[in-house]
């Protein structure tokens, strides 16, 4: 059966620890309060069986139920910070650099991206509008941020938007945030992933649309993605995974589709404030991460 | 296996039309867009078989697949009204009506009560003000509404709040509107149950708690329920009802509970819509039922 | 003095209907709720009499005092889509358009732009996944729309964002929806500006910037603007104005300049239901004005 | 001209410090970025020149422009637990506390007490399910919280509400959280006023009803306000106060009147978050008061 899951750690925990492919490298580390994973899709055989493409799949997963304390948060943040510096150390530099916040605004479990971007400290216009001038605390990088809604709502593909946006911004680097679709209800707004594989718009709850990533963009494309929703189709599928036949499977799939259709989705009660926080803790790490130094103890809460 | 639903209709399904067990009348009446069905639960016998208290429940079931256009809206709306009309005659005339919307309004799928609340044409403090006078419109009757929150949220139990109010305004009925939880997928936000039976606050998502039902205010309450979620214990219960053998399906709830717990639903991936639409449709209904000959048509928009 | 108002017809009124300016002609028109007023600004002289561009100025206002009914609702959406038509057909037949909802959507008064985007009825995207296949009612036209943000929130400027995306997807004409300053408290959403002149993002209640026109897209831009606010500064003026000497008329500007600073507006209390409605009234003219003749009766309401 | 303002400090500064009426007395103390006024009136006829009931009125003003970092925020939310305390000893012990939002949470300047009461940490339902058991921390003391909605909306005087709650529930004592109008713009979002004398609904945007007070519920209420906005006609009589003869003004104040009628407000462009902060602010505050030696750093940011 082929892994349908957005998390290259779902895909890749079906290996085992000392079972891995070839081409697949895993690496581990504890916090207080958060696992990170590193993840490596080294070849096209590691590729295959984690049906991934090649990159880094940094994975940070909260080990308590919730992202519900400032300590917690802050852990986060920070990791998503540390994480992200060799990405942006390879451009060489102090890059300019995009976020972009996929996902439609007004369903909840699709919203992280546009909360994210909310939250996010832009600085390009005041770059641009102060001509190199001494004016501005150093410490601040170059950051711009958009949230160009969802194609059912616009009625434009979301990597033409950005293609667009690429070619008169000229950042040199994206960073791409996204509500992914998880496997296991037990990640849903518990793991974030980061990637350099870039994302396709959509992969949370949406269809899956043209690819953001360096090869279409031209520039390097980090996704980060949080599992907002498990598809009933999945959760089904996983239940009754060992318990029963093949032919058993089958039908009891085929109930589903026919019951549930694809449009149902199994999320938490409290979806509205667990993707609140999450987006919180990615724009704070985002923001570390770009505007390097910068003291935000001070206004740490207004950024959250 | 004993039957949960909220929805009546659900738990008289599984004894098929021709087998209804005593007590239990069922009558149905085909509309355009809807099918309207009356279960009454006539005796203790009915109360056994469908685990429901004796009393009227009404469904009205969309045929088509969403309440997608203003015909539908003003189908049901109008259904809402008409089924509303004996038990407010009951009450001998035109009595002060007190609307509770239930729910917590910042989780979606729960804040069908208090949208319903929003929408509500309030005129008691007209009527008091004006002390009978001949200004107002005789068509008016005499509405007041209220979204008290819940037990979570406010600390106090829901139950207590409408008692202490009942005593101080003195309303003649009271109307309460929650979000329910159905069994099938199928019927979340195409179902509107309305019963002279009352209601226990938190059916939908949260915990039951006291009941709101003449029984416990001294006056008549009528509920009206919409699913808008299955929680994720009873679609895997129902996917593999027929399917499995008894230890099996013991094994596959054990698994659901420990990684789903009971913190997760499912919900259409559109709930925030669709809560908003039927809300509408029931706070019209509503408006039509107190406010009896009132032209709301051309303010009909405003008030959805 | 200088007058300072989005308005053309404010700019007008202060010459009298006898004694226009050369370079301006007026021409109104009454319907049942709303009045059209239609200036033309045809030379140079007219540009600098009203401080406004060459170009066409409709004017749609309400008679009475809300857009609070069904009737008055239609009345004015049915006058957009009217007043639209010329400038459609001199793009000469049916042009693909692109809606740009400008404005900030977390600012109240200034989320008209991104409310109409909200409920606009986009089908570019299927137009293409179809490839003119006749699947598609041949009334649909071919409509996109984005809401980009504001340039505090994105760090790239409004224009810029346009320009790119004016590229990429090659649309025949812009209409640019925005939020406007008035200079009387009585036009506070009770107006709707259509203009060939184009529009500057932020002239409600930001900055003003880069000019979305033909001169700088290079395809017509059509702008809609509702004046939400009026600034503190331009009330006081006006309320002092007849009735004051010069230098009192300073001293007094200069204390509100110190008391208020320029970010207090005046707004109306009921600002979050007005604009809904006056973007649903928008939004609806714009769906009827590209979708020629498609029947929205059977889901106005939830168009609106 | 009669004072017209809910903050005694307003009405008290006309007279200046040195030539401060009979029966008002006043003391003041700096933070470092606010500063805290006490101002007591003692008898009638310090009541008469402030136009004030007898009691205590104090107000934390911010010295600097917002309420825009985490160490404001901290000052601000210290000081209201600091100053609450003499009235919660008053009760003799830990009283049983219920918190009232007034105001509507769907008037952004207007909502602040609804958007307070989102974020009180509530326990009453805990301690009463507990029946005293140890199980629960013991610095947590008894809190409810309740936005029983504005009178326009439930149909019912916000007074009748809290007396039926009163009469159900017995708090020891009630903190009332309600937005007001100030008489300057300078003053807006900038301003906590703490009162013993209890409150008027709809003070702030809406019409004054029954007192929330200890005569009228029997039980201490104590009065949490927040300016968020100026009415027009205060600003306009304001700008010209000592500018303009009597017949002058007289005139202006019948212009605005007309021309702007008593819906418009004055209110800052950031309102929406401006008065999210202060009620994360005031909230805390209380959470604070209430839950007495309860450390909520580590989940702060969640209580903002």
């Amino acid at each position: 059966m082929e892994i349908r899951t957005d998390l290259a750690i779902e895909a890749g925990e079906i290996f085992g620890k000392d079972n891995l492919p070839d081409g697949v490298k895993v690496q581990s580390q504890e916090g207080n309060n958060i696992t990170i994973t590193r993840i490596d899709v080294i070849n096209e055989e590691g590729e295959k069986a984690l049906n991934k493409k090649q990159g880094a799949y940094i994975t940070i997963e909260l080990k308590d139920v919730e992202l519900n304390t400032l300590e917690i948060h802050n852990e986060v943040a920070e990791a998503i910070d540390k994480e992200l510096e060799p990405f942006i150390a390879k451009t060489g530099g102090r890059p300019s650099v995009m976020v972009v916040g996929l996902g439609n605004r007004y369903i909840t479990p699709d919203a992280l991206g546009p909360k994210v971007v909310e939250k996010i400290v832009v600085t390009r216009h005041v770059q641009k509008l102060s001509g190199g001038s001494n004016d501005i605390d150093s410490r601040l990088g170059n950051l711009c941020a958009i949230a160009p809604g969802v194609m059912g709502v616009t009625g434009i593909e979301t990597g033409e938007i950005i293609l667009g946006l690429v070619e008169k911004v000229h950042p040199d680097i994206i960073i791409a945030v996204d509500a992914l679709a998880a496997r296991k209800t037990s990640r849903i707004n518990r793991t974030v992933q980061i990637s350099d594989t870039g994302i396709v718009p959509g992969s949370g709850i949406g269809n899956r649309r043209m690819e953001l990533s360096e090869e279409t963009l031209n520039i390097p494309v980090i996704a980060i993605g949080v599992p907002t929703v498990v598809d009933t189709l999945t959760l089904a599928r996983d239940l009754i995974e060992n318990a029963t036949g093949d032919s058993l499977r089958e039908n009891i799939e085929k109930d589903m589709l026919n019951s549930c259709g694809a449009d149902n989705i199994v999320t938490p009660k409290n979806i509205d404030m667990a993707v609140a926080r999450m987006a919180n803790a990615i724009s704070n790490g985002l923001n570390m991460a770009v505007h390097k130094g910068f003291d935000f103890n001070d206004i740490s809460d207004y950024l959250l």
